[in-house]
């Protein structure tokens, strides 16, 4: 059966590309020329504004699949155009596995019991339809908040083993705040270290041939300091990696998340990738092309770290 | 403009009835007539699981309204039904608010920056379609998770304040698990104190004339003695209440969250209610008779309080 911590582990070094692209779509920023065309079929609807993401997606996913590993779509920029929006992010979902791409949802989601086993069926998993067992989102992996403790985790770790899939549970957050609950100090460490202990513990049944564990953390590049004490807490995570390009970070800066032989990583770029050809003044048919470049010049820049 | 704290303080007191009805539609438990009618208009699809869902929920609806102020639908179960999930829940909603209920959906949601803004935009405010602002899902008000800190946030508060809506944030849940995090000690007190001390500032610029916030709390039910705590330190903060119930709870525990006048807190029951056909061993199509009574005895209960 597949072995979620293996593939993601096989495939990024295959590819020697320790990369994820964040599947952003932000309608403001998708190119003219193909909400044009989404217009011209739909109006002014939530349908249109789904059928622009969606090939806004393809477009990037067609011009980096052979290069990148894995892409992230972040759900909340499809559940802002409602059930539509969602079937946008499920074609998105099905597009990328199509191509040869890991998808890792990045849905935080967070509940206990039966509720938080829906969750897992509707992302990672099946549920049962009458009777059939269906897959719904069927993402490879999805990201999880861990402030349920064990009973919110627990739901989505027994469909990791029945299904071979992965989750990714928040640790150490990206963002100024994230001090706030993360860094508040739990006898005489930091909550996050408190978190990545838990984490430890929920993997170690789920640890491949590779070493990697399918319940990864996600621990942003903002903290090179704490991002090393969560690196030897936790051995066996793939770290899920935010911060790097538009929200600040660097590639030095993400060095701390990988093991000394630059495995145990994975850094995400969403905007800086997908929309580069704003940040480069090109034309929105560029878009494309300008996100393949991004997207090498990012690995070219994590390659230097090894 | 609506103030939500006001809103739903308003509506509990007209109704003398501190309760909120969660719609957890699990397929398995609805009615085979329910069933049978979406088969035979769909087959065995998602779209006939959302059909379902909704018939099912309307006559839960259409069963209560005149009686208990908010429904609170779980959108994991709808969810799991992918993108048609998605729109029953958006119909739900709908329906819940066109027949004068107060809508709380229970999405957990979580993320920073411009992806909370996606998120609050979706769930309680407006997105830009194409220059035009249009309601998504439209609940009256949403749970979302305290992970990330204030960053997490402000994106909801601000739709708050701008769409006279709501949220409930996590601070203590029901679950054996809770402790893990929420129980352990900062400094001197447990990180569910410290917590709710950054929910009562996030809603101090948000308490209406009623006295209370449109920033309310999730506290379970199930640990009476620090519900008594947190309601000390958060005193505008409308509690909502899981844990009634089917989760163990009895009427008595849930007293600790409200106020001294019976106010400040409105009490979840979910599977009790609108699966209380299959507690009492009734025919399915009694299933919305069960649920009234089952929730005018809820009303009965929690009326004995104060």
């Amino acid at each position: 059966m597949n072995h979620f911590g293996d593939l993601l582990t096989a495939r990024i070094s295959d590819l020697s590309n320790p990369s994820v692209i964040g599947l952003d779509p932000r309608l403001k920023q998708i190119p003219e020329f193909i909400k044009d065309e989404a217009l011209n079929e739909f109006g002014e609807t939530f349908e249109a504004a789904a059928a622009a993401i969606l090939m806004f997606n393809k477009g990037i996913i067609d011009a980096i699949y052979d290069i990148v590993p894995a892409v992230k779509p972040q759900i909340a920029f499809y559940e802002c155009f409602g059930h539509e929006g969602v079937k946008a992010y499920q074609e998105t979902v099905a597009y990328a596995k199509e191509k040869g791409m890991i998808v890792i949802g990045d849905a935080k989601r967070n509940d206990i019991g039966t509720t938080a086993t829906a969750y897992a069926e509707a992302h990672i998993g099946m549920v049962d339809l009458f009777g059939e067992m269906a897959p719904v989102f069927d993402a490879d992996s999805v990201t999880v908040t861990p402030y349920l403790g064990t009973d919110g985790i627990k739901p989505f770790t027994k469909v990791c083993a029945e299904q071979g899939k992965g989750i990714f549970v928040l640790v150490r957050t990206s963002n100024p705040s994230a001090d706030e609950i993360q860094g508040q100090i739990v006898e005489d460490h930091l909550m996050d270290e408190h978190v990545a202990s838990l984490v430890e513990g929920w993997g170690r049944e789920l640890i491949g041939d590779s070493g990697f564990s399918s319940v990864g953390a996600v621990v942003g590049a903002t903290y090179p300091e704490e991002a090393h004490i969560l690196r030897n807490l936790m051995p066996n995570q793939i770290f899920l990696v935010p911060g790097y390009g538009a929200q600040g970070g660097g590639a030095e800066d993400t060095k701390p998340c990988f093991h000394s032989n630059g495995t145990g990583a994975i850094v995400n770029s969403s905007r800086g990738v997908i929309f580069a050809y704003e940040i480069n003044k090109q034309p929105g048919e560029a878009y494309a092309d300008a996100a393949r470049e991004a997207a090498i010049n990012m690995k070219k820049d994590l390659g230097k770290l090894f």
